[in-house]
């Protein structure tokens, strides 16, 4: 049984050397109510940096010298909890451990037969509800309106892109490579890409892409993406804060330009979106996700990484934009 | 008769030379449906800087060679319009002229017995609806919540102050020197102020005045300031953008600390505010606010400059801090 520990909080970028491999050779055993899980797929995300940090956040840091957790898709290989069967998969909040005892408690079976495995970590699982209900909840769109994604290649903003779409709007992605560029285009639809590395005046590229303006801007990146993204943005405009992937590793607080005047200027709303405040919405938000899938109206990207032993350099990749869409270690 | 032109736009600062006095011996004449308005007080106010400019904006700049214009209180002179008779006193956005034509439009009259014709402008009209509006209609206060209010001895903030109060929150006030700190808690009723020119570290005076952390800023400033409060909001906080007079004057666009990170880590909502938008709430807010005056619990301050010749250096003084409450110059 191998687990991996957050041994030091990364100063900056995370390391490898953040991370502990322990293996242990010894064989867990269940108590009545609980069972036993392996894991199958583990998902690595960018907000995972925010609790390897001990700065005051909306969740809990992670806890040193302990395992890390995040979202993963298991299998049940022993249960004394009548809620689940030997063979059932379930997914849920657990740690990056090859096994584990759960007593249950936020964990949710899924169907195999429905949809592949991993997409319960991605479209059909917190990627697909923090794109739909961050989109919907705050940016409430309105068809023809213009909406800007940033990190439009990544997991979120991919499927952000895709609902924009369904519900008519004119879709500019911003993202890191002209490969990305072309993904979102021919992929997954958007009406418009602007590669932020090749781009020498991001400000003229978003108000040449928007020539309505910005109506919607879903900000996965935060940073000088999101400084030009300012200057286009329309009266009435919602920003969604999702991210700040830009400045995670930052050992500073970020400076940037002043966001107030452009908000008091256009009586546009900015707010910050963390998906398990909508928990309440999850139900209906994952039936429309599904049904859009199955009508192949929706459609996903994911990075699939091989091996248990991959899990952090599969984080710390990341943020270099080594993933396309959602990136998942499958075990 | 007189009037005041912009002559030039600022830059930077506003100064006597960016308006030009015209002074003309011409006898107005009215036709039909028209009044003859002798202009009683006239506002001036933080955000006319903005229209000086001819950036982008929520409304139209306004035009060299012409009369600025602002609230103001005028006495009908004549009427060839029904619905005002000779003597009557009107409200509404109009030149800052001694003497104007004026279609009747937008004008409501207001009553010389019921409240002192200067509150008109201030906490019977755009101040005191800003104040009210902008606080319940964004901040969505709660009973037992704490605000935050800069810019809390000018017109708008120290009525957010005392209406928060009347509403039960614990309210804190910024100002720039210790005697408004001191009006902020004996007329106004705040609990704590702070003076920021006087404290050294920002960041920690307003954790300590707020021991249960910030559920609502009322933002009249941007800037420094405002940086500070950010690291003791709430989760779920929400953040009205009332003004930045810090950066009206500004010839470069501003920069501060990234908000965006902000927002996310504590859900939180910053939201431009422009009163012009809620005018159907209006009648409503109206009635509060002349409720509260009367019961008392409501007061107000006022600058009253004399003469209107004496209308641009009152506006620039604004800028210095120079006015308590209301800036208002009598003709």
């Amino acid at each position: 049984m191998k687990s991996i520990k957050l041994k030091s909080r990364p100063e900056g970028k995370p390391t490898l050397s953040n991370f502990e491999f322990v293996e242990e050779d010894k064989t867990l055993t269940i108590s009545d109510g609980e069972i036993l899980l392996e894991a199958a797929y583990v998902s690595v995300d960018p907000y995972l940096r925010g609790r390897m940090s001990d700065a005051k956040s909306y969740v809990e840091p992670f806890k040193l010298n302990e395992p890390v957790h995040s979202g993963v898709v298991a299998k049940v290989l022993e249960s004394k909890n009548e809620k689940f069967q030997i063979g059932d998969y379930v997914s849920g909040m657990l740690n990056w451990s090859t096994q584990q005892v759960s007593n249950g408690e936020g964990l949710n079976k899924v169907d195999p037969e429905k949809a592949p495995l991993s997409t319960y970590l991605g479209v059909l699982g917190m990627t697909g509800l923090t794109a739909y209900l961050g989109l919907t909840e705050i940016g409430k769109p309105k068809k023809d309106e213009t909406i800007v994604v940033s990190g439009a290649a990544g997991a979120v903003g991919s499927v952000v892109g895709q609902i924009a779409k369904i519900l008519g709007l004119r879709v500019i992605g911003i993202a890191g490579t002209d490969e990305k560029i072309e993904m979102l285009k021919s992929k997954f639809g958007f009406d418009e890409g602007i590669n932020y590395n090749t781009t020498k005046d991001m400000k003229s590229a978003i108000a040449e892409a928007a020539p309505n303006g910005v109506d919607v801007y879903f900000d996965n990146v935060g940073g000088p993406i999101s400084d030009a993204v300012l200057f286009s943005i329309n009266q009435f405009a919602r920003i969604i804060i999702c991210g700040a992937i830009s400045v995670y590793n930052e050992t500073e607080l970020p400076t940037s330009l002043s966001v107030q005047p452009f908000l008091v200027k256009n009586s546009a709303l900015m707010q910050g979106f963390i998906v398990s405040n909508y928990a309440e919405k999850f139900p209906e938000a994952i039936q429309k996700l599904a049904g859009w899938l199955a009508e192949e109206k929706l459609t996903y990207t994911e990075t699939i990484v091989d091996g248990f032993d991959n899990i952090p350099q599969a984080f710390i990749d990341l943020f270099e934009g080594k993933n396309k869409g959602k990136m998942i270690v499958k075990i």
